[in-house]
């Protein structure tokens, strides 16, 4: 099945845009669950368990993982394997950040796309297209480009002005949009902080899925994501929260207040759909 | 010790600027290893006794360890201990090509200087300093930024042209020589397939090291890349080449074959210092 039919069919389903990002920081999760062989991978399971039913996606973000070490990879391929066994209808968007040259790139979609069973990947578009290649001839995943990032320092490059004053991010989208989604697998990642920037690049790219990390912890504006950000459908949107669910509690009932938490986005997102 | 440091005593000690880019790709790696139980871990470890005296460093590259998943990251790592074991004076540059937001790069700080302990690492500009800055504080370790990279694609968006017809790569180059190398310990990835390109960086980068890749395999030029890409002092350099030494030979001398072949292209760039 393609991406977005898997994605749409979850979003009807479970009435909901909203992504859980799994930034299972080890130096986070609660004391109690360090007793156990596998820390991570069982904070992961209990706050899956608890919030499946609210969720369009899964984003586990790789860093979390690799700063482990071999232990840590190992419990990220445990969590997407319960996913694929308990959840087959969620997509998994593994949030990766690569980008490399073409033959190496076959590395990375070994990794995610085989190993990890992920059924997005993010990537930075800065190589260009015919280095990204490999990723786009896959027709059944999502390759999703960062465009116009969360971070509050991402107007050093993404905003710079090309001749003819477009800023870099939109030429970039435009880009994505008009020449590399030949197989309609593109998506994009605009932060939700940048309320306006969402507004220019749906104008530039009317129909591809954003993936909008920057609600919760890093302040981004709910409505005006979901109003800018959504294509004609009221859809086309996954909208990220990590640490303001999965860390909501610390304690034994961390997965219920994870669960509270997911549930109050998920209905302040669909306010506004 | 400052990487540039290790750098340079390796340097002279080899009378070398070349790297040997360590990636080792499994389908590519001689069939009668396949038989052990650590074929990569093998396979470099035959590659780094066969050219340890003839390196400035050595390059790895995650794609090809994270492609063969937990198997492939173990024996990345046990490569990686091997070199700190046996060569400490060898740099070790980790390219992973990340670039994520500041708190999640803590993951892939401790994955690259702790878990892997890398001397460099590269990394994508895109999100900005403030996102790097993680990064950029650790002052003995290099922070290397794809600025003009080796892949026919990459004028794509890189030679964009920015108000004032800079183009892109050159300005990244600019804003990172004069505003993100407090530490002086910023390097960048600029292409030997691109000579025109490594003059004008050097230009205006005229102290940082630059790590060029696209030597053998790619095509590129190794009078102009030495010519243009030398620092004042003849070095600032790290030459790499991947495929073409370490897959020179396919069968039980392919470590001989290496060797030849990393001894001839040291040569050629030490013409031209």
């Amino acid at each position: 099945m393609k991406f977005r039919d898997k994605l749409e069919n979850t979003q009807n389903k479970n009435n909901s845009l909203l992504c859980v990002g799994l930034d299972s920081n080890y130096n986070r999760i609660p004391d109690f669950l360090k007793e156990g062989e596998y820390p991570i991978f069982e904070f992961n399971k209990r706050i899956i368990e608890a919030t499946h039913d609210l969720v369009c996606a899964y984003k586990p973000n790789t860093a979390f993982y690799e700063g482990q070490g071999l232990r840590g990879i190992e419990q990220f391929k445990m969590t997407t394997d319960y996913l694929s066994r308990n959840y087959p209808e969620i997509p998994i968007i593994i949030d990766a950040k690569r980008g490399d040259i073409g033959n190496t790139n076959e590395g990375y979609i070994n990794y995610v796309f085989g190993y990890l069973s992920g059924d997005a990947v993010t990537l930075h578009p800065y190589m260009g297209k015919e280095s990204v290649q490999p990723f786009l001839d896959i027709k059944n995943k999502a390759i999703i480009f960062l465009v116009k990032t969360s971070n509050s320092g991402s107007d050093e490059f993404q905003s710079l002005e090309l001749n003819q004053n477009i800023p870099l991010y939109l030429r970039i989208a435009r880009t994505i949009n008009d020449k590399w989604n030949d197989n309609g697998n593109c998506g994009m990642v605009v932060g939700a902080t940048y309320p306006d920037e969402i507004k220019k690049v749906r104008e530039v790219a009317p129909a591809v899925v954003f993936l909008v990390p920057g609600i919760g912890t890093q302040g981004g504006d709910v409505e005006k994501t979901v109003r800018f950000g959504k294509d004609n459908d009221g859809k086309g949107l996954i909208i990220n929260s990590s640490r303001s669910i999965i860390f909501a509690g610390d304690d034994k009932d961390f997965d219920q207040k994870a669960r509270n938490s997911a549930q109050n986005l998920r209905e302040e997102i669909n306010k506004y759909r």
